[in-house]
């Protein structure tokens, strides 16, 4: 009897730590994922010394190929369709640009996975690459877990529609500010720019920022100067207008 | 009624020529395509001068882009699962000897791919690499017409357990020809390569070989020396051997 109340009391917490990373990972990919030990495996790094059940090592850099693999499909797809007119070079080219490291940096970073990383190292001591490396790596989880279709549709919902725009790509559009200012004029909408002081953990001075288009605020950002933080609320902005600029334009 | 009878016997033989072509396609692919303009578009270069009903220039070189990058995807899912204990580096490394220019070109001279193609110039000024984007292209068109799981279907079933031994890629076979041998001995079966001389169209020597086990032809090769068409003929045993030999290891 006692031993299986110790058992019970050792699972108890593991399923609740389970329970939070389903709704977590829930939440991130917009749908229900059907076997959690691939977005776990996304997560572990080599350091954490982790086995599978034939006793070869875990770690997410496997799946980080898979995810690239996949990524640069879905991507290619993308442009095939999107852009009829660009040869091969261009469709070389601005797939390059979408699946930058930089660019994958970002991505890991606003889906926050870092937070899932298990390590016996400090995620932070990783360097800025740890973010698009766990992004690529959770790309190849949602793909073992639900197939092809589903990861295109991730890509489609939470990437493309909210993370790329051609125009920008091709250096079109000069910046997001110039752009969100253009259109609010074209709309005779009135905007402006809230922007306030901190200073961050290491001392380092931030700039807040708060986008009011007619006196509602339709985006934030933080950034260590104020033309950044409010280049990046502009970008936020146009995404999350996105539909209705294109609409109008 | 003259100008009924004229479209008709205009349109007919064009009619045939895409009854011929889908057939082929359809023998090429294993499963019957839905649309045929996709599998043109693969053939047809740029010397055609084609416009599409955009006015849009037609050719391969689009569809090469996306059928590279499912090519990629698809194999690299195949290692993925088919070498659990490999790392990212080996994944990396199998994939390039996989899709290598070398081992494209081959598959699209098999697959008789240059037959279909649309041009200005004749497809053998192209040089050798011709076969390998075509190829590429094909696999594109598969994508646009049936989708992500065809195309998968097709790699695997007309690539992968036909052209894909990873001992090979890893170098640990030395010859097909010394795997073929090494089997009928443990088998406890007769074989022997038959060989016969020709000239091929420009007065270069051919060579043409028979390989027999159990005095059952298996496989043929020809090639501009014997040994050459020795090996052709023992892979060929191989794969067409290999789930036997896979089992009875």
């Amino acid at each position: 009897m006692r031993r299986i109340l110790k058992k019970i009391l050792k699972k108890s917490p593991s399923s609740n730590q389970d329970g939070v990373f389903f709704e977590k990972i829930s939440q991130i990919l917009g749908f229900k994922p059907n076997t959690l030990k691939y977005y776990e495996k996304a997560f572990t790094h080599r350091s954490a010394n982790k086995l599978d059940e034939k006793g070869n090592p875990i770690s997410y850099e496997r799946l980080e190929f898979l995810g690239d693999a996949m990524l640069g499909s879905v991507i290619a797809a993308h442009l095939y369709n999107k852009v009829p007119t660009g040869d091969e070079g261009y469709l070389t080219k601005m797939r390059s640009k979408i699946v930058s490291r930089e660019h994958l940096n970002e991505l890991g970073r606003d889906f926050k996975l870092v937070q899932f990383v298990e390590s016996k190292v400090n995620p932070s001591h990783f360097g800025d690459n740890i973010h698009g490396n766990i992004f690529e790596a959770f790309i190849g989880a949602i793909y073992l877990d639900k197939g092809f279709e589903y990861c295109e549709k991730f890509i489609h919902e939470k990437i493309i529609k909210q993370y790329v725009n051609i125009e920008r790509l091709e250096g079109k559009v000069i910046s997001y500010k110039s752009l969100i200012i253009e259109w609010c004029q074209k709309e005779k909408k009135s905007f402006r720019f809230d922007v306030f002081e901190d200073n961050g953990k290491e001392g380092i001075k931030y700039f807040g920022v708060k986008l009011f288009i007619d006196e509602e605020v339709v985006s934030k950002a933080r950034a260590t100067s104020k033309k950044k933080a409010e280049e990046t609320a502009s970008k936020r902005a146009f995404f999350a207008l996105q539909d209705l600029i294109e609409k109008k334009q």
